[in-house]
């Protein structure tokens, strides 16, 4: 099946917004074995919407519309596809009970434009909409399938996940469902190696890939149903994890903050933070995790030698206050100390740059009840979070 | 002028990228005096980009390619537009000598595949490209303009600003320059009766919005030149400021970040914060500051009762911790002294709601040498920074 989707809005062509719904849908595609050839953007003008429409009605199989659906007069996207068509709209009587319902809930009465969100043409069906007031449609007709979906981003991803999804899933000859599982403490060529038999397999494929947070290996399944999918999946979960072991971390959206949570909680151990150049953004990632209440104790965001010294860095390791892992364990030590926390977690860097090393240097210590360490890595920006995480992690798993 | 712009990927149409250019481009022109109609993407894929760009010079005056500019195979973008036009192309000595010179500053080989960016065609003049290796063409024919840009937005970016844009407005019949105004203090309504006289003028317009922080006034002026419209804008500002006075806090890109980090700077004071609700981002703003060295002295996360005594809030308020303008009182003055900062800046938080206020509520509290006070706000998550923000800026600037 060849695909085209047509976004629609005025706002777009006035760069007034991104149109991130196109990206949205495209990124959904390979997973339903539905090829992308065309994209583009149309104003909220009827005969230049018809004439996109036309044309992408003459080539492709599948045509994927956002946008234009709501109540006001310049929003024609529904007007210019009854026109393409030769169909009349109507209005629907179970759609404009839900509409009125709808109204009804906040307190209001529905105003008449609205009633144009209750139309429907006789080729299309309805698709609700839950997170708004503009319904889609879903047009089959002359073997073709045309879908329209609201705008707004928020709205056409609820759309898309509890109805159109799944009816493209029953229409698809074959799915693709992908399963990521996030590992750490190899490198890409050395993971490679390790599941060199699977990376020869057609199906499921594996694809590896360096991130931020380590290396993830994706195992995507091609089957006739998502359940024959799913079924391929947990063997070859099976397979992977006799191979990595414990370096898997996570799967799919699970993420090092997450994780690092949950082992936190589950031992009952609290965590304070002591940082400089990452400039409280340490301090801000374990503050964002939830339920982080019940263990982040606190972060001290320390940029100045003063601040050091408060937060009882000893005053001799700060004046001497080169970067390094000397620093990076003083602040660790003094963070549990001072926050009265089971691990102190510390990080300073050093912008030093040498023909090795391009990026400087994070320094990280950790300190627990048993003393304190501190490693140095070279700071890739992007990473120093993740490289933080790691060691954390890295500590949690060694108290067992 | 009616335009179209194009964007060409095969990465856009598997939805691994946003197009994001599209808008960037689309933005620009409004001020150029250009109507923008069509917008679309296209693969890497020679048949289709040539179909793309024929309709493109049927209907368009004024054509933006951005993407496919690439050194390898699949990069398709020059060898379509000459096809489609009809036209041969040729290496350029000076482009080849300047990619060759490129390479040399990184101590490489250029390698042979990267000669095709070296190309031209008839009909086209190069468009530097400071940022990269791929120039673009700037292609005038039959009274159309073609202009392609790279693809990776830093690159065109900045090739706009450099080249495409002063020679769209030597083109351009008329261009109009914006520049916006940002003050506090005022409603939206409030601001526009003290200028509803320029708000009612023709040129330069007036425009009135309410943002995150403050209300933005933003004049643009329609002139055959910039310097024309620069010239109005600045006898509009005269006026504007005559009007608003102190209220104006800031002009285009100065943030209330720049402003205060330029007072404290100025009145060489420091500055210590204490936050919880707010996770850090506070202290990361004010550590993101250029120049902050200078007067930020550390932010304390005490989202802990524990951490907060251990900060030196007094105990009693600590047990008695129910956020509101006591606490923060309490925390500002306990930032100010433990950080033996200038001015302490706490903020804490209430997640409670009533009718009259559904977002929850957020303490402001700034202590000096002169004492403390603190101010309590609805709590509305994305203006929480400003708000604080505006408080602290205030206090500075009573300070005389």
């Amino acid at each position: 099946m060849n695909a085209e989707i047509i976004s629609i809005g005025t706002e777009i062509l006035l760069g007034e917004i991104t149109d991130t719904n196109a990206q949205y849908i495209a990124s959904r595609l390979p997973f339903l074995g539905i090829d992308l050839y065309w994209v583009s953007q149309v104003g909220d003008n009827k005969t230049r919407i018809i004439e996109v429409l036309k044309r992408a009605w003459n080539r492709s199989d599948i045509i994927f519309i956002t946008g234009g659906l709501g109540p006001t007069a310049d929003d024609v996207t529904r007007e210019s596809i009854a026109e393409m068509l030769g169909e009349e709209m109507k209005i629907d009587m179970n759609l404009e009970k839900t509409l009125r319902e709808r109204f009804g809930r906040y307190g209001m009465e529905m105003p008449l434009s609205n009633l144009k969100q209750a139309t429907i043409i006789p080729s299309a069906s309805s698709i609700p909409n839950p997170a708004g007031t503009a319904p889609g449609w879903w047009i089959e007709k002359d073997g073709k399938i045309l879908i329209t979906m609201p705008g707004p981003p928020r709205e056409l991803n609820v759309v898309w996940q509890e109805t159109v999804q799944s009816r493209l899933e029953e229409k698809a000859e074959s799915v693709l469902v992908p399963r990521t599982f996030k590992t750490f403490g190899h490198s890409e060529g050395g993971a490679g190696e390790m599941v060199a038999d699977m990376l020869a397999a057609s199906n499921p494929t594996l694809g590896i890939y360096a991130r931020a947070d380590g290396i993830h290996l994706r195992l995507a399944a091609k089957a006739k149903t998502r359940e024959e999918a799913v079924k391929m999946l947990d063997e070859g979960e099976v397979r992977i994890r006799e191979i990595m072991g414990e370096r898997i971390w996570g799967v799919d959206n699970e993420t090092l903050e997450t994780i690092i949570g949950g082992l936190l909680t589950r031992k009952a151990m609290t965590l304070a933070v002591m940082e400089d150049a990452s400039g409280g953004t340490l301090a801000s990632t374990f503050n964002d995790i939830p339920g982080s209440d019940a263990f982040f104790k606190g972060g001290l965001l320390a940029s100045s030698d003063h601040a050091k010294r408060a937060f009882g860095v000893p005053s001799p390791v700060v004046t001497d206050s080169t970067p390094g892992t000397g620093l990076a364990k003083a602040m660790a030590e003094a963070a549990r100390n001072f926050l009265d926390a089971d691990i102190g977690l510390a990080t300073t860097g050093s912008d030093d740059v040498t023909a090795d090393n391009p990026f400087g240097t994070t320094f990280i210590g950790i300190a627990d009840a048993s003393g304190s360490r501190a490693v140095s890595r070279p700071r890739r920006r992007q990473y120093v979070t993740a490289t933080i995480l790691f060691e954390l992690q890295e500590t949690l798993l060694s108290m067992g």
